[in-house]
């Protein structure tokens, strides 16, 4: 038991009062979990463009005055009532959906959507009793995806957590918590390409040089990366890119091009843009016969997809995915593991360090589009 | 050897010289099989959907006159030069589509579009010369998709025969050769439901029925039936079907129907009517988290699939199948299989028998939408 156990915890916190404007670091009250919640103490964090998105408020209902942060490691600090399964001191990884064990999603072998815990970004409370664990003078502070980890101290769902190897290095595993684990398990557990296949990745991003990174610990012989950036194909060779295709230098659908290059089509493609032309390229651009196209990226509210049906009948397949279909305290341990036996690599995802004290820093990176990732030391 | 190998064979063949005028029985001259090819005896033939398309010739570039006729078993009379596998007197189902065993499709495992052998319906002459096999005084007759099956003796590519168990009787076993084995394929190696699953099948023709025939044998717990024919309902029970669903009794998408039914959705849905929006629907009304969607009815050429992103990044699944995945050759000995060994039912779907001088009853049936399946006895 922690000497804080069951107080309120004054600690610093970056709070978005605005949309879009700088975050301030300050001093807020975090409040003891209650029951089937747990505290921790956040080590490490990163910035994910979903934080962005929500931050800048350019597409949703803004809810502010608002703590971001879903990428991250830390350690358990306390634990609410009925809590099985995790204890103070156990490492952990916050995750903004989770895994209630029960319900028919939980039950299904296939499914990772969580009817309880599924993400739920309109939300700025705790499920439980409706309220928030943190305030500023009494008056309360919206959370984010039930993680709000760009506090010192945050609270989350015991669903939402993974409890992870004690030995893995949280500055770098910290990443797993979202992107990273999304394109990975994109390509591992829902396109599953054999040793030998083509591969084609659309975005090359976090996210989709994740999936990438899939498509080369499967042992992928060829995968073509698609980006309107052609700067970005030099890092990707880090990741297994083998070819680059920008659909700018064509004056034909991307899909076509791809099929030229590999005789037909691709084995397997990931989508990570949630462009809509990109994922319609993306399904159109696999082989007949058994090709398989995953969608990751999430499109506008408008966009509809749309293909000629033979597209399908030609035994394509077609299919969606959300955060890898990991179950996030079921499966992420084992993607931990898979850093920790060096066969999947962390270290070339992580381009940037600050400390906490200049989160902003991590922000505008991520506005210019520089880097990968950008771990926030809560420490420093 | 047979004492008609090598020679033209003078025999009997229904010849449809006119879009959408009754065949006629008469004496065309059958040439011998070139390499790779086979003649074989038809004992029986059936009547698909495909054979009535093509003879009305309402959406295609007409091409007559031809034998129709793709659903069928006979007997192996003799074999052209190159012919491994096969012998005189074997039992054999013809089918519209092959397997040469040695192109990508064939060495994949997971498809079965022979890109040799594929279905050609526009092709009226073998594939090794461009010409016909059958001609009266001379002037060639058109094959049709390979196989010709309404005459008593055709030449088929041997790679479009399936060597099947001499004790299946030959008047059942000969339906195996397309509609059948189309719906059956889908559910069981394409849809693939698990014992206790919810299944949704969309057209309760032949196809749809063996659909649902492959959901009972796999033991779905419910099967819904979509039709907008109410009158097929009793006869759909004998294929495992527990409810039905006519979309005209709703004001309301039939896939919000089905959700509601079945808690969020049904596991896995076959969609067998080539309406796009039937098609549609049987994509939208799987559960998400796993549900799977397979499409089998083959659509207008304008028909576009059109769906929100957001119901396949649910992860739900589409696929599309061409022949129910099975291999010719490879698989379908194995549905004889099925049948002999009680586990599959054919006898249900066949619901007429005529002789082969009456073949233009089995037309007017089938135009008038009455029952499943039509045997042709050709010895009658």
């Amino acid at each position: 038991m922690s000497s804080t156990a069951g107080l309120v915890i004054p600690c610093k916190a970056a709070v978005a009062w605005e949309a879009g404007k700088p975050l301030v670091i300050q001093q807020v009250e975090v409040a003891p979990p209650q029951a089937m919640e747990v505290r921790i103490k956040i080590k490490y964090t990163s910035l994910c463009h979903t934080d962005l998105y929500f931050w800048e408020a350019k597409g949703q209902t803004p809810l502010f005055p608002r703590i971001f942060g879903h990428e991250a490691a830390g350690i358990v600090e306390s634990l609410g009532e009925g809590v099985k399964g995790l204890e103070v001191g156990d490492h952990v990884l916050p995750v903004f959906t989770g895994e209630c064990g029960e319900c028919a999603h939980c039950k299904s072998e296939e499914s990772n959507m969580c009817d309880l815990l599924r993400i739920n970004t309109e939300r700025g409370v705790m499920l439980s009793d409706g309220k928030s664990r943190f305030s500023i003078n009494g008056s309360p502070i919206n959370h984010f995806v039930g993680t709000s980890t760009f506090s010192e101290y945050t609270v989350v769902h015991s669903g939402c957590l993974a409890k992870i190897n004690p030995l893995a290095p949280l500055d770098k595993v910290c990443v797993l918590s979202c992107g990273i684990s999304t394109g990975l398990g994109a390509t591992l557990n829902v396109a599953k390409p054999q040793k030998g296949s083509l591969v084609a990745i659309f975005g090359l991003g976090a996210v989709g040089l994740a999936a990438a990174e899939g498509a080369r610990i499967a042992g992928a012989s060829r995968i073509i990366g698609v980006d309107f950036n052609p700067g970005r194909f030099e890092q990707a060779k880090k990741f297994g890119i083998t070819e680059f295709v920008n659909p700018m230098d064509y004056d034909r659908p991307v899909q076509e091009v791809i099929a030229e290059m590999t005789n037909g089509g691709v084995d397997r493609s990931v989508e990570c843009t949630g462009s809509i032309n990109a994922m319609i390229s993306a399904f159109e651009c696999v082989h007949d016969g058994w090709g398989v196209a995953v969608l990751v990226g999430v499109p506008s509210k408008e966009a509809m997809f749309v293909t000629k049906p033979i597209n399908l009948l030609n035994e394509r397949t077609l299919k969606g995915t959300f955060f890898g279909n990991y179950k996030p305290r079921t499966d992420l341990p084992s993607v931990v593991d898979m850093y920790m036996n060096k066969k999947l690599e962390l270290d070339k995802f992580i381009t940037h360090r600050v400390p906490f004290s200049e989160i902003n820093k991590a922000f505008e990176l991520m506005v210019k589009g520089e880097g990968l990732r950008c771990i926030i030391s809560m420490e420093d």
